[in-house]
């Protein structure tokens, strides 16, 4: 059994949108924080990694959402690597009410980045040794998101700004996230809940780019939306959610 | 002597720029979650001032910088009402490091909005009397920023975005702030830290406004950026910055 890390959460007004709810950026920058004070538990803090040589990347998020917490909500959020491969560990967090209801599930994939060529690398046992987590000899075939419909799509351009940029120099994940969301319509975005949703994180986005982000609908029993983030037609994220009407 | 109230404050990765220091948009966030926890020990939060009809709004931030928090810092937030008159509160923040020192002083003025005509209110006693803020019948004059230099000045445009609202139904006021320093150029705001800033709230900026944030900058013994936001050419918001060289 794998090393499991809990840290209980306040959900504050700037952690909200205007429905008072927890923002699904706001959501990955504290299940990043609580991911890196469980690191830091076993010595294993983004410091330490650092001077191994390396940074951890995400290049996957898959959400199951109940419901969003909302604000004043007190929350816990639970961590722990389920299982690694040379390249790959994969995390897994739980986000509970104050009564202990499961409201979110996330799983996630990450990667060591080499940081002088910014290369994916090999994981050394004695960066993943200390999480207690199975190894594996295969890599998971998770599923992607569907294909966006390039002839009904419609798309928005962003630039980079100052503040998006991260310690680790590059474009913070929860930036993609804001893009992802901020491309669907005010009305569709006030009158529906994200059920569902895998965003994969394929390229960097740099300093100066413009991106675009991209986005078609989707619908069968259920409401989808299907969206890229391309620099030129480069596609930098991958992402399909699944909506509830409010 | 008025109700003083503190609390602790981890400074965590989401909430500081690449330079790994605190940024001044998320320090006002942390600011108001303080003065919201403070409220709601009076029996004063958000949820009762809205019942009663109002909506808190901040006019005026004047910061006074010594250094910036860094990532993984644990600083604490002091907060108190210095003094109020029929129309506006004072608010001081102070924030300190681990040993005490004093980091940041911030001094603010709120106001009351009334939620209908969305228009500002006489305070009410009933809102005020628990922060035991001293009563003056004078009005501040407060210092305001700098002109800008119109004639050197460059300007940025942004496009309001979904999550710029906060539950208020407005942009936010910690969103002023990223389009103020963002219109500043990268290796500027690399290279200089801020040391005192001021920053007037005239008027608010709705959802599909598109803001100007327009910026000069002046030098005598200091370094100073004068900084309007517009909407066409109407003020909604104004700043001035001291800068140190890093």
């Amino acid at each position: 059994m794998s090393q499991s890390y809990k840290q209980k959460q306040s959900v504050t007004y700037y952690m909200c949108d205007r429905t008072q709810q927890l923002t699904l950026s706001m959501l990955v920058n504290l299940l990043l924080n609580v991911s890196e004070n469980h690191s830091a538990e076993l010595n294993r803090q983004e410091s330490v990694i650092r001077e191994m040589g390396f940074n951890w990347i995400v290049l996957r998020y898959e959400f199951m959402v109940a419901r969003m917490p909302r604000y004043k909500e007190e929350v816990e959020i639970e961590t722990f690597a389920t299982e690694y491969n040379k390249l790959f560990t994969y995390r897994e967090f739980i986000v509970r009410d104050s009564n202990q209801n499961e409201l979110i599930k996330v799983k996630t994939t990450f990667a060591l980045m080499n940081i002088e060529n910014r290369k994916m690398a090999r994981i050394p046992s004695e960066v993943i040794a200390p999480y207690e987590a199975a190894f594996s000899e295969r890599i998971r075939r998770n599923s992607k998101p569907h294909e966006v419909d390039q002839i009904h799509a419609v798309q928005t351009n962003y630039s980079v700004r100052y503040f998006d940029i991260d310690a680790n120099q590059h474009v913070n994940n929860s930036k993609y996230i804001e893009w992802l969301l901020d491309s669907l319509n005010t009305s569709f975005m006030a009158s529906h809940q994200m059920q569902h949703g895998i965003i994969t994180f394929d390229k960097e986005v740099k300093e100066d780019d413009t991106v675009t982000s991209k986005v078609s609908h989707r619908a069968d029993t259920q409401i989808y939306t299907d969206h890229h983030i391309l620099v030129g037609e480069t596609i930098h994220a991958t992402a399909s959610f699944q909506w509830n009407e409010r």
